[in-house]
């Protein structure tokens, strides 16, 4: 009901039909005016943010529990995600309602007087983020990759058991619009050493989809996977950067460390589970000769999510001729083998505990064809297959001032188009 | 001057000469005495704790700033120890003057009013953690596991380059005492697989010491070596849990994921960098054919810490019992190759950013010798060597009611020795 396609808001940029942010999406970011101000809990309506905390605070917003409204008096999503997908539904009709241009309530005067122009504020990371997890759960991606190293056997006999992941860096977590300081690094031109230290050569974006947690478990416990859907808040777009020559010198045997730890850039605006339903498929697809899942990571109504991912690239040049971006791939999230609910599930086996604002990385998304490869290492293969750019020059791997921007999308028959905004960064000199 | 051996306290069991408390050592920690009180923060003195809030509060820690009092206000450490290193000292004098039995302004008095015995008090896990990162720095360590998968070349080209670490589990840090259950996971019995899921089997610990950073650095700087050692709140002990099974299967190529997530304890008093200063040796040693140093690792004054580990081992029969733990291994901490030190200066090369609060973990800590093995896979070579237990038992490896406890001292000539107090979790049934 809540992503009726006839439902119309107030904000007229809202109704361009190629906005991301219609009245169906509403999602849910942390902003600020001034960098004197408090941060502030807000929702994306067509180029307008919606400041959530002052609708909440002059009573606008009906419906909601006391606690509810003092979750939304927070500087992060943390306190209003922890009390789960009913009060988030809760305030999803809410903002529907007073938003609407039908709304029964209170007409577009007084939901007006909340509005303020994106280009007017600042936007933050929306959750404090205890842990951050990244897997590695496109089959097209761990292929590729694999192949590079091992091409008779791409694939570790492990791979489509479980949904391999590993521990992030939660700390270098940045906004969009984040500058990224090309890192220093330990390489090797050879696989036994010396090394050298100096700035990465090989630098990379991965392109991943990403989940903050809304509700955990408690220690010692488990989310099964039938639950493990109800406990995601909602999605937004990571670019988990790579430095790919200090990874091959470094991984061996505990796994990518510095080569990941350096930054990973976020979108602002966190698309809801709600607002993504129309968009849900069942899936994933199996074929044949993939083995059978163990239990534990079997559901019966398990879906995948049909999002549109695109990659564009503008290097410092392009930006200083204003000519427009380069789009480098496009996929669909829906390619993924491992789905979030089978992360999750996966990551709790053990009774690790997971914590509302917690964030997990789908890894590299890659669809089949070469123009949807999520990364530079395989969409140039290594380098050996180099992108032609506008300006004339040629990337191999990133260069600095080069400037990468994930776009995001979603469309089904009969649903209206939501999109995820923007996951932007360029590259800073190493210093 | 504040590790004098001749300074004494006020409270007679810290003048015990086998007290891991003695005035030297003053090791700070968050308690409640009541499960419905604010945590607040402490030190320990002999078996007693002192209530340093309560101190601050009444007024009787002079030559402290505001801000500093009003940190010690808080329910973990991180706002006191992000003020630094200065700000520690001077806290440190306080209270040595406060709790010495020669202190020049308050006796003994005043000072008993804020004594509370240990046994009465609830220790919690004293820091606000943001990020985890565990290293693999023994290079016995190293070179036993490395040696029972590779017996022809066990380290791995990169490993005397540089301290190899991952990202580990924040979520799942838990305070000495409390219980550990064995995970489930996936386990296979080939390197093919097919896998099951089931109750880990070759549950182990691993004996490490970890430090909580003091001062972190802003994202895109770095630590250098020359000051990493002052970044250092203070040490701890930490039993990495592993699922040496678990660990088998999944590692590749992301390495060690749900085999560490399920639980890390970390003993609960802080040991600080200005108790441990008479135990600093001047290190670690190079061997002739350990490779030179890149520049950004090597210091002039860096040191090995002397702290002597234990891991006494009980079994549920041996406590009903009631008979003593037995000890499985005794090594010590200096004969780590890579330093705290250079750690951080390595973990921030990238400019990746450490917090306040940051716990550093060494990796197992194995001497040369068998009985210094610092996990139950090296100390019985992955249970071809079993100990045998006193009461009639053997282990491979930890069976469920098996307790392990580790304790660590310094002692040096001259010097009052001090401890860390103990690092304890018993095994509970996989459920």
């Amino acid at each position: 009901m809540s992503s009726d396609r006839s439902l119309r808001s107030i904000v007229d940029s809202a109704e361009d039909p190629a906005s991301d942010f219609p009245i169906q999406n509403l999602p849910f970011g942390v902003f600020t005016r001034d960098d004197r101000d408090a941060r502030r809990i807000g929702v994306a309506i067509g180029d307008q943010v919606l400041d959530v905390r002052g609708a909440a605070e002059s009573g606008y917003l009906g419906g909601l529990s006391d606690p509810a409204k003092n979750a939304l008096l927070g500087t992060s999503l943390n306190e209003f995600a922890a009390m789960g997908a009913g009060t988030r539904n809760n305030l999803r009709r809410a903002l529907q309602n007073f938003l609407g241009l039908d709304g029964p309530l209170r007409g577009p005067a007084q939901a007006r007087k909340f509005l303020i122009p994106q280009r007017e504020v600042k936007l933050h990371v929306p959750f404090d983020v205890g842990d951050y997890t990244d897997f590695y759960a496109s089959v097209h991606h761990a292929t590729n990759v694999g192949s590079m190293f091992r091409p008779d056997k791409p694939l570790m006999p492990n791979w489509k058991h479980l949904p391999v992941g590993y521990h992030g860096r939660a700390s270098s977590i940045v906004i969009s619009g984040s500058p990224v300081r090309r890192p220093m690094g330990q390489t090797s031109a050879t696989d036994e050493g010396p090394p050298t230290f100096g700035a990465c050569r090989l630098m990379d974006y991965e392109l991943e989809v990403g989940v903050f947690l809304g509700s955990g478990n408690a220690l010692g416990t488990r989310i099964e996977i039938e639950k493990a859907r109800n406990a995601i808040f909602g999605v937004v777009l990571i670019n988990d950067w790579s430095a790919r020559d200090i990874q091959k010198w470094e991984y061996q045997p505990l796994g990518p460390f510095n080569a990941k730890n350096f930054a990973t850039t976020i979108s602002p605006w966190v698309v809801t589970m709600e607002a993504l339903e129309p968009f849900m498929l069942p899936g994933p697809a199996r074929m044949p000769e993939d083995p059978p899942l163990l239990e534990y990571l079997k559901s019966g109504d398990d879906v995948v999510l049909d999002i549109t991912l695109e990659v564009w690239l503008a290097s410092e040049e392009m930006r200083q001729r204003r000519m427009s971006p380069m789009l480098v791939s496009r996929g669909s999230f829906r390619d993924m083998y491992w789905t979030f609910a089978q992360m999750i599930a996966h990551h709790t086996s053990t009774g690790c505990n997971l914590r509302t604002g917690d964030l997990l990385g789908s890894g590299t998304v890659s669809g089949p064809t070469v123009d949807s490869r999520g990364c530079l290492l395989e969409r140039t293969w290594r380098g050996q297959q180099p992108l032609a750019m506008p300006d004339g020059s040629e990337r191999k791997f990133l260069l600095d001032g080069d400037e990468i921007i994930f776009r995001a999308y979603c469309e089904a028959p009969g649903a209206r188009r939501i999109g995820f905004g923007e996951c932007r960064g360029a590259i800073l000199a190493a210093s």
